[in-house]
């Protein structure tokens, strides 16, 4: 008989199943497992397809990154910190509060060795990870009452999950874990105080401001998330390089294209959200100095507990502390410049 | 006889050689085409190779998105404002002065049409384009004086090119066109007042700060700079499908990486600066607000004289006006936050 030809041995028909963590109504965070699995199989003429399945399709959304792991499926779209009761670990991968917007966390991840210190992490879990999107600095979330002063935190119920809940815990709020259709009932009734969702383009679909109007920013807790692509290592390990290479070009195209639509999609809804009655509201110095102090005490709490988790938090540190010094420079001050002309409303015309 | 193997009609052996703009040393900016040409050939396993050459080898580095026009080669890694003296609009799909910074200028690009729009003017050219790197803003240059007011810019004698040095020329000053390797000299014997160039990173190689110590930023005139791929659009046209596809991600991916390498080595090439001798100076509000109104100034010639750079730029300032409006959200609060804390010396240690 005879011999295969050699492009069917090194580039084999796959296929593989996706499980997503998001709801296809989360259209943009959703779509970056779509969009994936699009660029891959135009990549490959069809021989690589990932079938992506939305989350509850094979396993509840907060179960994807264990499905990964165990092979359930070959892989998984997800936020790391989504697993950070089974290990705190996995959140570094994601996003820790104060630490970086999301220019710093791509310089970290694929220049600063945030990738790979990931990836040393997650052996253990039978996976080897890439960044797949990242939403910006997300909003802080909507309040039905002002919060003025740390006093005003004390006792707050709030739906937050996560190394989030723990800091606002430690500030004296309730964390509330609350899946995402449960939030709007509990905050019309009162049963809680007040939810973080994303930014204006995902929160505006949960009519948040209709019952909770305080719209504040920023959300600390979240400067720069990472979404996730998560690989059973055992299958990735058996691609041909071909592959490898393949699917890691496309996971860092679909990093920056998600970025690039919260960018796109998130002013016009803050806009309109506005328009419908949402207050915005930025959190004082006070709450941020507290908060930054609260986040410190986890780390210093985790970092005792967990050698993995201190050792990824520590490498962000000296890049952190460069990032800032460098970034009120040129950047800065241009963004500065360009806010204050939109503020003297010259910057819709040509001629300002 | 055999017929060929359905995969090697679908992705067949392709050799293209690429002429970029810039020099080897500058090893950021060349080597986003030294990766789209190493991403392509790993995915496709060496079946399509872009051999790079780098500014010089085959014509001159200002010359390279002309090569790709006429055929002398298939493609290039260039920005667009080089060929503004053939047609203004070649700028709009590298940059214009007060316009985006890189995170809005992707969200434009990708989301918002920018990508579109610049190929709809660039088939004129026989050429299509596609995002390939950004330097983040880029620093004012290096001056041998302090500019503390607009008549400090009068007559001041600056290497700057194109479009950003119609603007400096309504200001007052005198632009220079000087290739890299000629700055030094001219800087040290006095010939020219000030030159810019990239940034910390590229700035230090050529060692501005000693002969022209007083480091100013922003560079208004760009903001988000994109550095492009340039294909000629015959050659693209005969690609097949999988390619094209393929080729975009490629792009894509070198695009977002470029940034990371630039952010992470310019704030370690600042401190170094500083160490050095560099004196950091913010343009002060009445050198940036005559800036600005310079520039509306040069648009209006612009737009009056070319249809098609009238086009892009009106398609950019809607958006420009709604993300400098999201942006004083989340995204500058949380970064002010950050830089309150590293002026506070607390952001390179683990407990603050």
């Amino acid at each position: 008989a005879l011999a295969a030809p050699a492009i069917a041995q090194d580039m084999p028909n796959i296929n593989w199943r996706l499980a997503s963590s998001f709801p296809i109504s989360l259209d943009t965070i959703y779509g970056g497992a779509t969009e994936l699995s699009q660029r891959l199989q135009e990549a490959t003429d069809g021989r690589f397809r990932i079938q992506v399945f939305s989350a509850g399709e094979i396993v509840p959304g907060l179960d994807a990154i264990n499905a990964a792991t165990d092979g359930t499926v070959e892989c998984a779209h997800s936020v790391g910190y989504y697993n950070w009761g089974k290990d705190p670990a996995f959140a570094c991968g994601a996003d820790l509060p104060f630490t970086f917007s999301a220019r710093s966390k791509n310089a970290y991840n694929y220049q600063g060795g945030g990738i790979e210190n990931y990836n040393e992490f997650l052996e253990k879990y039978n996976l080897i990870s890439f960044p797949g999107g990242n939403t910006g600095t997300q909003m802080g979330g909507w309040y039905r009452k002002e919060i003025n002063s740390l006093s005003d935190i004390q006792g707050l119920k709030i739906r937050i999950a996560g190394l989030a809940g723990r800091v606002l815990e430690k500030m004296g709020a309730v964390p509330q874990q609350l899946a995402g259709g449960d939030i709007y009932p509990s905050l019309e009734r009162g049963t809680i105080d007040a939810a973080e969702w994303v930014g204006p383009y995902d929160d505006a679909k949960l009519g948040f401001h209709k019952v909770a109007p305080y719209y504040y920013y920023p959300g600390f807790w979240e400067g720069g998330p990472t979404v996730s692509f998560f690989f059973n290592k055992g299958k990735w390990d058996e691609l041909p390089d071909v592959y490898k290479s393949l699917l890691k070009t496309c996971c860092q195209a679909v990093d920056s294209n998600m970025l690039a639509k919260y960018d796109m999609k998130n002013p016009t809804a803050l806009k309109e959200l506005v328009g419908e009655g949402a207050q915005l509201r930025s959190f004082n110095e006070e709450i941020l100095t507290a908060a930054y102090q609260a986040s410190n005490e986890v780390y210093a709490e985790l970092s005792a507990q967990n050698e993995s988790f201190k050792t990824q938090y520590e490498a962000m540190l000296a890049f952190r502390d460069d990032w800032y010094l460098y970034q009120q420079t040129a950047e800065y001050t241009f963004d500065t410049f360009m806010m204050i002309q939109q503020r003297n409303g010259v910057l819709a015309q040509s001629e300002g």
